[in-house]
């Protein structure tokens, strides 16, 4: 079956760029699995100094493979379509076939499976890339403390899983709006996001072609998509948040649910009483949902509808194993704002919610702020873990400074470490376009750089077993000046390598004991090896 | 008296740039001092909403006043020079003339008056700067807790201090090597550095021409300038590290003390027995100083003799009021070696040091790491204030992960504010060019962005009474859709600008009530006026 574009008005299809070579000295590997053995998980193989090599995750998809070939209006091949109808694994108790499942239209969660010690593919599959066993896998999803987002309905994505023991993940935002962007760009912005380690999307789009902006995203993803089911709502009416209904939200989760969206942010946390606490702010509300829902409360004086109504949400995303990611609503959106009684409000409202969430068998994350100095940070983490019993949680940043318009990708990335330190499970990017426009394709990359290079500070700082290994593979190859090893096992090896080209270009330079910044004479590395006579 | 080049080969000094016109509704102002009524103390001051209006700490000097005439080779106005004339203040004990303590080549630093309750007219500068009080400073400097910078030989600079109590610094390393730059090339980047918000610059020039770079680049710094003396001493001995001598090393200090020096890095705390401690790295030793000093101690299995010239080398500084700073010679240069045997096993020696600094009236300040994952990073500040006795500190960044050179900027940003905020007064910048080459311009400016938000966010958690007035007044005019007071208040105005322009370049946009990202309709900022029915 081939997607077909209606409203492709802009730019050609053929115009989108798939080719993603891999770094000279890198290629695509795949490990498979032990207890499903059709499973090929994927990482990127680095070799380096005469024999070494260095596995890393990989999010990159089908993209990177040389060996498959792609055509966009086929979308992805869909691994996950077999592993369904083949059973869930190894505990008898629970072997049922997921293909009759859902024709009976009764999906089982993994949360389902993971409470009833189920071990499913997409279990296996994520502990194969963590390297750690399918048992911690299924035991943080039992106690709601990971979160495997892996709608049925999204067969082309390779599993993946958000939760503190876990690798600390990054997602990346894109998405149109009325004013800017069409569907290629979008299109391009996924691949080239997850070219870049982006472990999530979530299509933003507010603007027109909605529905068909987030089909070509998700039948071309390799990795879970997201979405705020507001946004298509608010489009359904026109943009006027007090012109919304339960009937129209519900129809539209359940269109994105079908289409095989594997996660949405839904601001059930917004509740009447708590909107008039976010009026003294020096900046209001932030979160375009929040502000939507907030304006619905107050327009007609009644609770919120996806409050009232958050069990009949429960059932539609069961229905699907479509995970919650409950909207911070009322984070705040200036340092002035952080950690206010607003902001914390909500966040007990979201704690009631995730116990909700969880027994319907609903996968749940919490979402947190925002714009927060990094002496408050902390306290986000630790409420956040106590009020909502541990479920992962995913920050947007948080911005340390609301000083730098056109860096927020920085004054973002300092906090999100931090809080990826300190528990947080999935940073959401923030571009240096942040508050000023639509980020195009080079700010995606930059905002992935920033947040990759958070995530990795998180897992060294909190000791995942084995984040150190990509650190000390570099700097052994920094120390023992193999240039061409130091950039390949850079994060971004051509800019490494372009760098050390501006004033180095000619090709023995690469095997020269020192660079442009000491010179031969000064490099306090070469000195060092001939105090400690060290050889390669 | 004008300066002459000798050897400018590759530029004409003329084209050097000297034009940094701020941004439309902001100016250069000066406020007068109160004790020293001649004093003039610069602010950037940015108008805005309607009569509002924030004067920022202004680093950049006389290049961006519009009414003070420049020529590169006249160098800026000394302004200083009529302050040393006028006596030091307002406690009588102590009222000499420092132009007669010259001519008897017996100058008192900041420390001595500090310690004699004298307030300096650089003292009341800082304080100006800083909005506290000079009794403040005052304090500070006596405690051995700021550092105050201001050779006696160059009066061109605006003082600054650097301190715990105080704005956080960030130093900003320029200098060419033996491969790479010119001295045109190293002008324009301290001005270009200072432009950006470099509290002090460091020349850190290894290749030929050093003398006559540093002598054009303090000539024309409204800034203190640092720099490490070994670099020249061991360009005198062809760069051989085991043919220094003492000789050397004092000759070349009294040069660059005598051009007008504010602070030397010196490596005395490299000791012989210490050396034998890095052998086991990953990374060896990093600092160039501290792999010469280590080489020359093994070669000739003696003590450093920068060691046990110690008290020579103080008497020379204090001579200048030149302050020291304690070089790290044995920082780590991995996230493998970060707080090792080798790095606190010199920061002890180095806290014996300052002790013997002070007792020679030299201000002194501590260097710090370098690679330091986040979990390690409070801990060396820790060890800091406890083994050298609340001596300042001035760290390189830390960068918390090694994966990404060509982004160290931002790798270390991180680690430079969450040090910054637990204590560190001085943060020196790291360019995205770091282990690859020498920077360039455009690196300078990355840099010293990345490195003034790390600052500022760590003044924000440290609580510092004036660092939210910034914060507070950009995201007042982001919630007020005030778009042009959003681009003047911005870190960056021009990029700020530019990245509204990219999508939005009409004049009426910049009045709009949304911007590209979200759109007219999706606006969270907008909707939340009409809940709370705000106006301007």
């Amino acid at each position: 079956m081939a997607l077909t574009f209606n409203t492709m008005k802009n730019r050609d299809l053929n115009k989108i760029d798939l080719s993603y070579p891999l770094f000279q000295g890198t290629q695509k590997i795949y490990v498979p699995g032990k207890i499903f053995r059709d499973l090929r998980v994927p990482f990127r193989q680095i070799v380096y100094g005469n024999g070494k090599h260095l596995n890393l995750y990989d999010t990159s998809g089908p993209f990177t493979d040389p060996d498959i070939q792609l055509t966009i209006s086929k979308g992805l091949p869909p691994i996950r379509k077999t592993w369904t109808a083949q059973g869930t694994g190894d505990a008898s108790s629970c072997k049922v076939s997921r293909k009759k499942q859902i024709k009976k239209k009764k999906c089982y969660t993994q949360l389902h499976y993971a409470k009833r010690k189920v071990i499913t593919p997409e279990m296996e599959f994520v502990a194969i890339r963590e390297s750690c066993t399918p048992q911690l896998v299924r035991q943080e999803i039992a106690a709601g403390r990971a979160f495997l987002p892996a709608n049925i309905n999204h067969p082309e994505s390779e599993p993946m899983i958000i939760g503190q023991k876990f690798l600390t993940k990054v997602n990346a935002n894109i998405g149109n709006s009325a004013v800017s962007s069409d569907i290629v760009s979008e299109i391009e912005k996924m691949i080239w996001a997850v070219r870049w380690g982006a472990d999530t999307v979530m299509d933003l789009s507010t603007g027109p072609d909605i529905h068909e902006t987030r089909e070509w995203i998700i039948r071309n993803s390799p990795v879970p998509i997201g979405t705020v089911p507001i946004y298509q709502a608010l489009e359904k009416v026109g943009g006027v948040a007090e012109e919304l209904t339960w009937d129209i939200f519900r129809d539209t989760l359940i269109e994105q649910a079908e289409q095989g969206v594997d996660y949405v942010t839904i601001h059930s946390g917004i509740r009447l009483k708590n909107v008039p606490l976010a009026a003294g702010r020096l900046a209001g509300i932030v979160s375009r949902g929040g502000a939507a829902l907030s304006r619905w409360c107050t327009k007609h004086q009644k609770e919120n509808f996806l409050y009232t109504h958050f069990s009949d949400i429960c059932d539609i995303l069961a229905m699907y194993d479509v995970g919650i990611s409950l909207g911070d609503g009322l984070r705040p959106g200036s340092i002035a704002d952080a950690n206010d009684r607003a902001q914390f409000a909500e966040l007990k409202v979201l704690g009631e919610l995730v116990k909700r969430a969880w027994r319907s068998e609903v996968q749940a994350i919490i979402e947190g702020p925002g714009h927060v100095p990094m002496h408050l940070i902390k306290a986000n983490v630790d409420k956040e873990k106590r009020l909502c019993h541990q479920a992962p949680f995913y920050t947007l940043g948080p911005l340390t400074t609301d000083i730098a318009p056109g860096y927020d990708h920085i004054t973002s990335a300092i906090g999100a470490a931090m809080i990826g330190w300190y528990g947080a499970a999935m940073l959401c990017y923030v571009t240096p376009k942040e508050h000023l426009g639509l980020p195009n394709r080079n700010d995606v990359k930059d905002g992935l750089i920033a947040y990759k290079i958070a995530a990795h500070a998180a897992d060294l700082a909190k000791g995942h077993p084995t984040a150190r290994h990509w650190d000390d593979a570099l700097s052994w190859a920094r120390y023992h000046f193999c240039w061409d090893d130091h950039f390949r096992l850079s994060l971004d090896p051509q800019r490494a390598k372009s760098f050390h080209d501006e004033t180095l270009p000619e090709k023995h330079s690469k095997k020269d004991h020192f660079c442009s910044m000491c010179g031969p004479k000064f490099c306090s590395m070469k000195m060092t090896h001939d105090i400690f006579e060290i050889k390669k």
